[in-house]
């Protein structure tokens, strides 16, 4: 059974050797994520981890915490006191994430704990997160079921005549349904994303402002991704790409489809794909380093000549996979440059895709749990074109 | 017919009238909102603006953008270089958006930058934003129709034994085929919704970690706020506050529905919220100061006995209303010690909302554009209680 308060104390724990290891004071944990995987919930305040005991949790919203780790404040200006009141040293250097919290409010924070050097643990939060626990890795496992329950419903709800963009509002009506809590939740500055990705034809051509591994026009100026209204017609593919939103730990899955007859050309290329993550199926396990993975995919598309349809046409990603989690953009990343290797309790997508200009997107994407000796695939639902 | 190019150029000329009022030698504008705001479009880049002559883009994402104004660039430590062939001054004192750029974004871009000294235009771009141009406020009128039209539509989506949840799920579609973009913007940290609010019955009372009028429980860890899964019954009231984002630039607008017959109270309340937005309809013009209108509404509500139920039970907003447009909290905000005054061409919602324990939430709010002798309703759309 799960307990969470023990799965909660070992989050801490990990964190707290890592503000050891960074020789410092305490940490300040401020945003969603990383306060729901530190405490189980998510307030507006402040979580502050020392090296050593349990989190304090200072917390200015919800009103009527009972939990009994929590202080209730108005400001953040209240915490030295209260520390000190409480018998605890001021810290002089303070870990915050500084690659989520703004520039104000890490200056504001900085300011209220009377001007502490600060180190940002950011990085390190992910690094920490990228190693599941057996809960979290089932809580993927959950996810992925019930991401595959709404891809079999695809072909259902498509009707002749539809845009992409009216299938996809069909397709999140049952992500919703099937317990999608709808907000996805990505890592970064200038990653916006509503739901996830569809995209057909010649639109997942179009460049996107956005570092996903393909783009697409979108419907808005101020969203420019995916879907774009195109009318899924005869001869095209369309590759599906929505959130597997349906824990607070996430999977990832993308699946392509086809609308009538495609020429030959996207069933080569699909099977490329497929034969990549078979080849990758073979590789991968704890130790693998992600950089060679990456390279023997690119190796397989050289030698089938793909190069210029690989991971986009105008706008080339340059990785072919990503851990999952929390975030859809966890690390490690699957890059040629990429210095980390796989560990066990790890969750990767990977991803080798192409775009076929007058065709569409083909490939596939699965999620994986690594282990000590391979990986397992958790995203058991049909690879092939699927023809609607 | 709209100019785009008129409308970006009197824009970037009010940002700059007021980088030269701040002293400053040029801003860097980073975030999706105001660089669409400025140039039409959102990049992964770096818009420049000095206080004179056109912006400068520096553009990492997308590649191909044919825009005459755009450089390509890989990182931010070109910018000097460039800069300087190009015959600019670097700035030596820069306006960075410090409430939305991360800490490390910050450090990183004055690094780049060769070290200028580093004021926040974040407030600045929001107090520029808050007054809008008539194109912008059509834009918001436009957003209020679609928005009626899909609330128009709920008495038929609903079916008897629904929860709050399934309902939500069905306008969230037909939100969706009348053109939401889907992304709910709002700004500042802690401040996570997921296309709006759907509060029934006793949900209504429970607080959130988010700073918005009303909370709710949610059904996730990672998102309490709003729908929880409440079974539509008898004698219980709901109220929608969905978004109105079927434009960039977005109305507010909620309305409350009523499960079969709810008690008087349910009435009284809901009169009340009535009779305090035509009082405030009566007073508001450019030139009225904010606080006066929370403190009216304050008034009319102790004059009823009504304060326990008034923004909530458990946890109280301290607003009635705040500005609309691009981000669903924009200046100004209706509180009692706001300092602001309303001007023309300011779009702002009214929401005075009770919560009433044992019945749930009732209410009205309407977006409002301010004109020099009047606020002008665009939310036309049936007030009373509308049973289901």
């Amino acid at each position: 059974m799960y307990d969470q308060k023990n799965e909660l104390t070992l989050r801490q724990r990990r964190v707290q050797q890592s503000i050891a290891a960074m020789q410092a004071d305490a940490c300040i944990i401020t945003s969603p994520v990383n306060q729901y995987w530190l405490s189980g919930f998510v307030f507006d305040g402040y979580l502050l981890l020392y090296p050593e005991g349990e989190a304090l949790l200072f917390i200015r919203r919800p009103a009527g915490i009972t939990d009994g780790r929590a202080i209730s404040i108005r400001k953040p200006e209240q915490i030295p006191s209260l520390l000190r009141e409480a018998g605890y040293a001021l810290p002089r250097r303070l870990l915050l994430e500084a690659d989520q919290l703004t520039f104000n409010s890490v200056t504001r924070l900085q300011a209220a704990m009377e001007m502490p050097e600060t180190l940002n643990i950011s990085g390190e939060l992910r690094r920490l997160r990228s190693v599941k626990s057996d809960w979290e890795l089932n809580q993927i496992r959950e996810s992925s079921q019930l991401h595959r329950q709404v891809y079999e419903l695809i072909p259902s709800l498509y009707r002749r005549g539809m845009s992409d963009l009216e299938l996809q509002i069909e397709i999140e009506r049952e992500m919703r349904l099937h317990g999608s809590v709808g907000i996805f939740r990505s890592f970064g500055e200038n990653m916006d994303i509503f739901m996830g990705s569809m995209l057909a034809g010649d639109n997942a051509q179009a460049a996107s402002p956005f570092d996903y591994a393909l783009g697409g026009g979108g419907i808005s100026p101020l969203l420019p991704l995916g879907a774009n209204g195109t009318k899924l017609l005869p001869g095209m593919t369309l590759m599906v790409d929505m959130a597997g939103n349906y824990r607070p730990w996430m999977d990832d899955m993308s699946r392509t489809f086809a609308i009538g007859e495609v020429p030959d050309l996207a069933f080569e290329a699909h099977q490329l794909s497929i034969d990549i993550i078979r080849t990758l199926e073979q590789t991968a396990k704890a130790g693998t380093p992600c950089a060679d993975l990456y390279l023997l995919a690119e190796e397989m598309v050289q030698e089938k000549g793909m190069q210029s349809y690989f991971m986009g046409t105008t706008q080339q990603a340059k990785f072919i996979g990503h851990g999952v989690g929390l975030e859809i953009n966890e690390p490690p990343v699957l890059t040629s440059r990429s210095k980390e290797i796989l560990l066990t309790g790890m969750a990767i997508a990977v991803e080798p895709k192409f775009v076929l200009p007058g065709i569409g997107p083909v490939g596939i994407e699965n999620t994986y749990i690594i282990h000590e000796n391979r990986m397992e695939n958790i995203t058991l639902c049909e690879e092939e074109i699927i023809v609607l």
